[in-house]
């Protein structure tokens, strides 16, 4: 038994830090393993220490695990150290300096090149390949393996952050990595020994997330006030600001130029081989 | 404590069921969540006993407690009991009858329709939300959630199966299911207790899906004559044919036709409020 969750909150604990006093949800069974899940955290301090050997095989022997559709494994991931690469990829992702920082950094592929490969090694080339279906089926399929090498690497007592910003320039990660058309990083993973905690963040109260045989946003109005509030609250303690989520979700989506080159993604696709019919 | 997960191999049954004897990596740290993550196995036979209280709840905790993009939480799910509507769901998705039988059914929505709703209450319509970039961002925060879900069912001792055949036609899925624009069902999940267990399935090696700073694909006809041996011997076990990887991967990718609909989804998420710009 190697490495131990970094904490396991209990379940009164856990709920309350996950959706506030106000709207702990009725949950029922409960076990070490959803204690471990609850107490998710995305960390962005991370210290140089190296990781134990095999940590990446144990990573990705986790990510594999992840059901796939149809078993057609469409992923690929990229272990990238080379510091040069590392500097070009924190660039594009807007200076997060974690990317340069962490001891481990994956960089995940939507990945239907390998299949095609197969397909005109088989002597039938694939005909199903060039759809949005199959980049979507892809892009899925990346962050199911993708979830499973978190919850595994917090179980190792590991922190990790997404990096969803590698999406603001995937031709330039593209080139830098050397991906053969039919492969795009769709997002980076550091993982690394946590240096700067952080507190769990609140979301939305399960009533507006969760809809009983037909869609009802008639309760949204009231979880949004709520959760303005529950997260304002957050910012103020966490983050010197005093944010709501209201505020926040329109600084990342009230514009296009909020996307950050993101808007260009369609196009970016096409370039680098997914005709997304 | 409730629940307990139903197998956990340890390290090297684990590794030697996911890999076959001849290509095991060389994992390194090791603990019990990690050999219940490798234990996953899609379930398609299930009983039709219910899942104690709560259930529902805790498996949404778990869900909400994954990353989500830049704290959008552009997810949402629909938990689908009437017999009429699963019955719908299991012809969409071309008759799974598991569909019908798992005592919990669950379908997982890229949505951006709350936060428009957000963005109109606030007085600041999202500008940002027709790209496919959002769209993208809504289909990984749906599937980050659903594979934690999955995580905690299993260790509840529960099996699942993600329906990915909902795409099939996700505009009849709307309709069923009484979706606004901006909102579709990505896939579905069922869970429940486990009537017809499953065999460990094998995945490519680790030196096809992992690439070290630049993407390798040499040795991959090698990493492929292998699992097509290990994936047909699977299949003589379990599924009474000799398929190996690359037949299925033809089979299912092949053709237009291969893809059962899904071939028209661009334009059905249009038809969805989803202009993928």
């Amino acid at each position: 038994m190697d490495g131990t969750p970094r904490i396991e909150l209990g379940k009164e604990a856990a709920l309350t830090a996950r959706y506030g006093a106000a709207a702990v949800p009725p949950a029922g069974p409960w076990n070490a393993i959803i204690g471990h899940l609850l107490s998710h955290r995305s960390i962005r301090g991370f210290k140089p220490d190296p990781l134990p050997e095999g940590t990446l095989e144990t990573l990705i022997a986790a990510g594999q695990s992840a059901a796939t559709s149809s078993n057609l494994q469409t992923w690929s991931v990229v272990v990238v150290d080379d510091p040069a690469k590392r500097a070009v990829l924190a660039e594009v992702a807007g200076g997060q300096k974690h990317i340069l920082q962490c001891p481990l950094f994956l960089v995940f592929l939507a990945d239907t090149s390998r299949n095609e490969r197969l397909g005109i090694a088989a002597g039938h080339p694939l005909e199903g390949l060039p759809f949005l279906e199959t980049f979507l089926v892809a892009a899925i399929d990346a962050a199911l393996a993708a979830q499973n090498a978190v919850v595994a690497a917090e179980a190792l007592g590991l922190g990790t952050v997404y990096i969803g910003a590698l999406r603001n320039d995937v031709v330039r990660v593209a080139e830098t990595l050397g991906l053969p058309p039919g492969a795009v990083g769709v997002f980076g993973l550091c993982v690394g020994y946590v240096a700067q905690e952080a507190e769990i963040k609140p979301r939305l109260a399960q009533g507006a997330i969760v809809h009983r045989e037909v869609y009802d946003a008639s309760g949204e109005p009231a979880h949004r006030a709520a959760y303005d509030a529950l997260l304002g609250a957050y910012s103020r303690r966490n983050e010197m600001s005093a944010d709501t989520w209201t505020q926040r979700v329109v600084s990342r989506n009230g514009t296009v130029k909020s996307l950050r080159g993101r808007d260009l993604l369609k196009s970016a696709l096409r370039t680098l081989g997914f005709p997304l019919r």
